[in-house]
């Protein structure tokens, strides 16, 4: 046992299966939970919580480990609600997406002795609320770390162990350095994808129902992706904005000379880009980051199990 | 056995899998290979071809179906190569993801009493050439069709039983419909995801290492997509221009109306648009094309199996 209780603020997927993960390697001794919906508390202390409570100060009373996991932009205003209610020397994190908004919005609140290190869990599906977790989510995936200057030692110590006990990977960035990162791997990936599929919805009913019947392979990836829970996702963008629109801005610019190219018909142009970009992912998967997933590329003769991904 | 003789002319992916699964459910009397470079033959001789040839035209000698599966921009060199040695009352079909330009490159070439089917089967990995290809490539794939007016039925029936027979499911499309289709759900994901991996690499240069190490989910899913087969896909971009053009104006179009609502933090805006493609994918897992791939999305709570699609 790494905690003996821990209050998970905010009851979704990644509050739910941190939940399932630490029960199954007995890393916590009481688990409390607080959710703003009624409903969301029931199924969380029918599931996966020893117990629920009305408040989210009451829900950190006497927590050696608070987890906020709520939209970013709720942090600020429940770190106000729990902050002179956190016990001495508790430990407080979070698992947003984006870094710098969270501290901005927590650190104000939190009273001295109380060690917060922001976190950032890279896993998730495209289900989200309190029946969705799952005790493997974490299996093998990153669990980024943000500590301010100065952390204790020991707190941050600890905190890696229950990360790691629940299968995690962890590793520490800076905050500025972790948005702008996230910003390329995720945040604007995310954002292409949801704009791919809108356009996709202006088509169908032009062309019926194909669009959806046919949509295998790279579309049905990018529709994956948009199906992220909403809220999340519309807090990511509102306060990871400056990465974003540097990243989307580098991004258009680069569509726009592979679709002059297409206009052109400037063949040796379009073959020596996609042989670039083909380079680059080999280079993933020689980091070993192909990997991580259930899906694993192999070298040579390709197997059923292999995941289509070109038509 | 649906036909004595199939001649398969270019021998990579689509060609090498095409041969193991008539193999592997007995639908051909002889599978006769020709590609342009001897270390290929060579190798298809090896894994899957009955007999190899140093000319696609004799290669297609006496073959009742001739199968085109090279680079769709050198599907007109091929049908002129052949033509003239064409069995009479033989079929043609072809594998080309665009088929307008396949049609007029092709059908100029062909003698009379030929039967030319043009195909499309929507299936793939991201590796090529001869040693790449498995006999369940095509399981539960749309295998999509495009036959002219006036087309043979009989010889349009025979097609169609081989090709279910390794396994995939046949539609038929009016051939512009079908560009403008796999130009929504296919070609324009695809030059998205290549100028992602394209602006990551920029980025790899700015952050070292971290966009590879922490590239899982969106991210990954784009680079997987973008690791396809250069020529094939630049020969896609540059036949299907129009399509792809349109969608691709669109598609800017979208992307800079959800990047000025980040950059004017309208919250509602993004909320409401991420709800909407949230919908859409819901969409295509109830018309079942989630369920065709290896990965299957289940209703209620998630396994370890599921996929992760956010951070």
């Amino acid at each position: 046992m790494i905690y003996q209780r821990v209050a998970l603020i905010g009851l979704g997927l990644i509050a739910s299966s941190m939940a399932h993960a630490m029960r199954a390697n007995g890393l916590a001794g009481e688990i409390v939970g607080y959710a703003k919906s009624p409903e969301t508390r029931a199924v969380a202390k029918e599931l996966f919580c020893d117990r629920v409570t009305e408040s989210a100060a009451e829900a950190v009373r006497g927590a050696d480990l608070v987890v906020l996991a709520v939209p970013v932009g709720v942090m600020g205003e429940i770190a106000a609600e729990i902050g002179q209610h956190l016990a001495p020397g508790a430990t407080v994190t979070d698992v947003g997406s984006v870094k710098q908004a969270v501290v901005d919005a927590v650190t104000p609140h939190l009273p001295a002795g109380v060690h917060f290190i922001p976190g950032h869990p890279m896993a998730g599906t495209e289900y989200s609320g309190p029946r969705s977790g799952f005790a493997t989510l974490f299996q093998n995936r990153w669990w980024l770390l943000t500590p301010p200057e100065g952390c204790d030692p020991e707190a941050l110590a600890r905190l890696r162990q229950l990360i790691e006990g629940m299968g995690a990977k962890v590793d520490l960035l800076d905050v500025g350095h972790h948005d702008l990162v996230v910003a390329v791997v995720s945040h604007v990936p995310h954002a292409i994808a949801y704009t791919m599929v809108g356009v996709a919805d202006h088509m169908r009913r032009v062309s019926q129902s194909e669009v959806i019947k046919y949509s295998a392979a790279g579309f049905r990836d990018f529709t994956r992706i948009a199906a992220s829970d909403p809220v999340m996702w519309r807090d990511v963008f509102l306060t990871n904005k400056d990465a974003v629109l540097d990243i989307l801005g580098r991004f258009a610019e680069e569509l726009f000379v592979l679709q002059r190219a297409i206009r052109m018909g400037d063949g040796e142009h379009l073959h020596a880009y996609f042989t670039r970009t083909r380079a680059i992912r080999r280079g993933i998967i020689e980091a070993g980051q192909g990997l991580a997933c259930a899906w694993r590329p192999r070298p040579g003769r390709r197997t059923s199990t292999a995941r289509p991904v070109r038509w």
